[in-house]
C-alpha cells in the first residue's frame, strides 16, 4: 500500500540543530510513508493526494519513549514511598513474577499496548521481563498497534528473587538465543534488543555472553545507568575493575557503538569520565524525569548533556514514573531542570520548551533513523492534537498553544496519529 | 432547603491526626449541610435519607485551593521561560490590566468559575485583580456555582505598571472600603479578604490603611510570602525595619491572628524567625508546589512545616501553576519534596501520600472551619470519583486506588460533588 496523504494543519517540529520550527495553516506531505516537508501552498504534484483537512489543530512529530517496562504497566501510580532498591524488590519483582503465566502476559500486556497506542508515543525502546514466551506474546501485541519497537527479553541471573531469576548465565544466554532464533523474520516493526536489567541482576559471565551475542547478531543493548547513589556504589563493589558505571557496561562490550548505539536509562550522576565513554560510544540516554522524582533518584543534569552534543531523548519509565505520556515528561524534563539550577548548580541553566520537544521527538526520536522531524526523508510519524478545549482569551501563537498543550495535555486530546505513514488512530 | 442524605461508596479522609482512615463499601451521612459520619452499617436513623450508591467509586471530602489567580487563568500553561519578577512584568501584570474592562472580565470570568467548579476543588482563596468592578463580578460569577471562597480585590499601589496600579495609598483604601461597603451582604459563601498583592507592590501607606481596615472589619489577609530569592532581597530594602518578610507584614497588622488567619502564599525560603512568626499569628502557608517548579522558584521544606505544627495546605497558584487540579497540585508535593530531601537536605524526609492528602483536605480545608473531613461534623464537602478507567491485574486497597488517582487523575472523573451538602456536580 502506498502511503501518500496531505495533512493540514497548524504545524510545529524540530530541525537537526534543535531548532524549532512552526508553520501556521499549511500542508505536511506523506508519500510512500515518508515526509516531503512542510508547504504553505500545497506544491502542483501533490495536489492529486488526499487531503485531510485537520485546520484549527497542533501537527507535531511522533513521540519517542526511550524507556519503558510493559510489565510494570499495571501498578503504575503506586508504590511511590520508596527508593529505587527497594522499589525493585517490593514492588517490581513481584510483579514481573507473575509473567511467568502465558495468560497473566496476555491480559496484562494487553493493558499495556492498547493504551500505548493511544498515547504520545509512535516509536519505544521496551523492557519486558525475563520470560522468553510472555516477551513474545508483548511483541505480537506490539506489532500489531502499529508502533514501532525494539523489545527486550530481560537478562538478570543475580540479585533478583526467587521468583524472578534466570537460573545461571548459561541458561541465561541460551534463553536469549532461543528468543531471538523464534522471532526471527517475525515483525516487520518489532525488533529486539539486548536487555540486562542492570549491572547488579547480571554476572559477569551473563554480561560477557550478551556481549558476544550483540556482536554476533549485530544487536542494540539497553540498560539502566547511574540512576542511584546506592546502586553506583553498588556496581563499583561488583565490578571493581570498572572506572564508572558505565565502565561496567563497556567492560563487557555492551555499550555498542555508532550503528548500534546502547540506550541506558536515567545517568543522574553521569559525569566526568562516564559522561566522555558514552559520547565516545554513541549511547542515547533515556532521560526519565517523572520516575527520577518518583523514587527520588535526583536529578540529571540534562542541559549539560545538550551542550556537550551527547544523544539523548526522554523515557517515561513506567512504572518508575506513572504515565505514559511523553508530554508530560517534557514538562517534568523542564520543571526538575529548574530545580537542578535553583538547588543545585546555578551555571546549568534550565530547559526551555524548545529543549524538551526537542527530546521527545527529534532527539530520541534519532535511534529509530530519521524520525522524530517534519523535514524532507524522515519517517511520516505525526500526531495531530486537538487543543480547543482550552479556552483562552488571548490569540497565541503555535508554540504557545504547544506550550499551554504539555502543561495541561489532559484538557487536549490526539485525534490522529500516523506511523511511517499509515493512520493507527 | 435541609440537605439529608447518604451517600454509599468506598471512602477516604484525613482525621485531624493526619491520620489516613479508609473505610470501605460504606456510608457517608450528610444531615443538613453538616456531616454525621462514616458508617459501615447504616444506622437505623439514617434509613430514611435518600441514599446515592456509588458503590466501587472513592468517596473524599473536598478540596481546598488555598491560593489562586483568577485573573491568570486564561494564560495558564504560558510564558514559563522566566523567574517571579519578570513573570509578573511580562505575563501577570499585563492581563491583569484588561480587568478595567467589564465585558473581559465578564468573559474570561466565566471560563475561571465553569473550570473551578468542575474541579476537585470545594473552597478557595482567591485573588482577583486591582479592579472594583471585576472584582463584584468575580464573586457574583463564584456565588453561582456554589463553591465556598474567600475573594480579594487586589491593592498595589507601587511597583506595577503604567495600567496596572492604584494611583496611591490613599485611593487604593478608599476603592477597597468601597468594595467591602457594596458587597455586604450580598452573598451566602463568598467572603472578602484583604489582598495586598506582596510588600514590593504596597507601599507603607497602603500596608497601614490594609492593617486598619482589618482590625476594623474583621477581615483577613492574603497575600505572598518568600517566595523568590530577589524577592526576599527586595523586600528587605523596601521595608528596612523588618527582621524578615513575614516580619514586614507584621509591621503592618496583616499577619493576623488565630481568630482571623492570614494565607500566606510560597513560603519557599520561610525558616527560623520568619516560621516562628507564623507560627504565633497561626497564619496558614499555601504550598503552591507546581508554581514553585514553573518559576524556578525553589522547593518549600514542607516536611519541617509541618513537623512544626504550622497550619499548611495547598495551592494551585494558577497561573504560575498551570492546572487547577488539586491532586496535582499532591503529586507535585511529594515529587518536589522528594527531592529537596536529595538535593538540599538528607535531614528533611520526603512527604508521602497522607501528607498530601492531609494538606489537600482537612490542612487547607480547616481555614473555612471544620472542612476536609467526614469526621462528624464537619461541613458535608465530598467528591465522587470513578477511578474505574484504570485497569489493574490487582485487586487494590482504597489507599492504593487514591494513590493511582492522582498520580493518574487524567484517567479518572469526578461523578458528583458537595458543598456544604449542596450538590453542585
Amino acid at each position: 500500500m502506498v502511503k501518500n496523504f496531505v495533512l493540514k494543519g497548524d504545524v510545529l517540529f524540530c530541525s537537526e540543530d534543535r531548532k524549532v520550527h512552526t508553520v501556521p495553516d499549511s500542508f505536511v506531505v506523506c508519500a510512500d510513508g515518508k515526509c516531503e516537508g512542510v508547504f504553505t501552498e500545497l506544491p502542483e504534484k501533490y495536489k492529486g493526494f488526499p487531503l485531510e483537512d485537520h485546520s484549527g489543530k497542533l501537527i507535531i512529530p511522533g513521540m519517542t519513549d526511550l524507556h519503558v517496562h510493559a510489565p510494570q504497566y499495571t501498578y503504575r501510580g503506586l508504590g511511590m514511598d520508596m527508593e529505587l532498591l527497594d522499589w525493585l524488590n517490593e514492588n517490581a519483582f513481584p510483579e514481573e513474577a507473575h509473567y511467568e503465566d502465558k495468560e497473566y502476559a496476555d491480559k496484562a500486556y494487553s493493558i499495556f499496548t492498547e493504551d500505548l497506542k493511544k498515547s504520545f508515543t509512535t516509536r519505544a525502546c521496551i523492557f519486558a521481563t525475563l520470560h522468553r514466551e510472555a516477551t513474545e506474546i508483548l511483541m505480537d501485541k506490539l506489532e500489531e498497534t502499529g508502533l514501532v519497537t525494539y523489545v527486550g527479553k530481560v537478562n538478570m541471573d543475580r540479585n533478583g528473587s526467587p521468583a524472578l531469576s534466570e537460573k545461571d548465565a548459561e541458561t541465561a544466554a541460551a534463553d536469549t538465543r532461543q528468543w531471538l532464533q523464534y522471532i526471527k523474520g517475525r515483525y516487520q516493526r518489532t525488533m529486539p534488543i539486548l536487555t540486562p536489567r542492570f549491572i547488579p541482576s547480571c554476572s559477569d559471565e551473563l554480561m560477557k555472553e550478551l556481549g558476544v551475542i550483540a556482536e554476533e547478531q549485530g544487536l542494540r543493548v539497553q540498560s539502566h545507568l547511574s540512576e542511584n547513589p546506592s546502586e553506583i556504589a553498588w556496581v563499583k563493589e561488583l565490578v571493581p575493575a570498572s572506572k564508572n558505571y558505565g565502565d561496567a557496561y563497556a567492560l563487557f562490550n555492551t555499550l555498542g557503538d555508532e550503528e548500534h548505539p546502547a540506550v541506558m536509562a536515567h545517568c543522574v550522576y553521569t559525569d566526568g569520565e562516564e559522561l566522555e565513554l558514552l559520547k565516545k560510544h554513541h549511547t542515547y540516554i533515556a532521560h526519565c524525569p517523572d520516575s527520577n522524582l518518583n523514587i527520588a533518584s535526583g536529578i540529571a543534569p540534562v542541559r549539560k548533556f545538550l551542550d556537550e552534543g551527547v544523544n539523548i531523548g526522554l523515557g517515561s519509565d513506567v512504572a518508575g514514573g506513572a504515565s505514559l505520556s511523553l508530554v508530560q515528561a517534557m514538562v517534568h524534563s523542564i520543571q526538575v531542570s529548574k530545580m537542578y539550577w535553583r538547588h543545585v548548580d546555578q551555571d546549568v541553566k534550565p530547559l526551555q520548551f524548545g529543549d524538551a520537544f526537542y527530546m521527545a521527538t527529534l532527539g530520541g526520536g534519532s535511534y529509530f533513523g530519521k524520525t522524530g522531524s517534519f523535514l524532507p526523508g524522515y519517517e511520516f510519524d505525526a500526531l495531530v492534537i486537538d487543543d480547543s478545549g482550552l479556552r483562552s482569551m488571548r490569540k497565541l501563537t503555535i508554540q504557545e498553544r504547544a506550550e499551554r498543550m504539555i502543561y495541561l495535555s489532559g484538557e487536549c486530546s490526539i485525534k490522529s496519529k500516523y506511523v511511517s505513514g499509515q493512520k493507527i488512530i
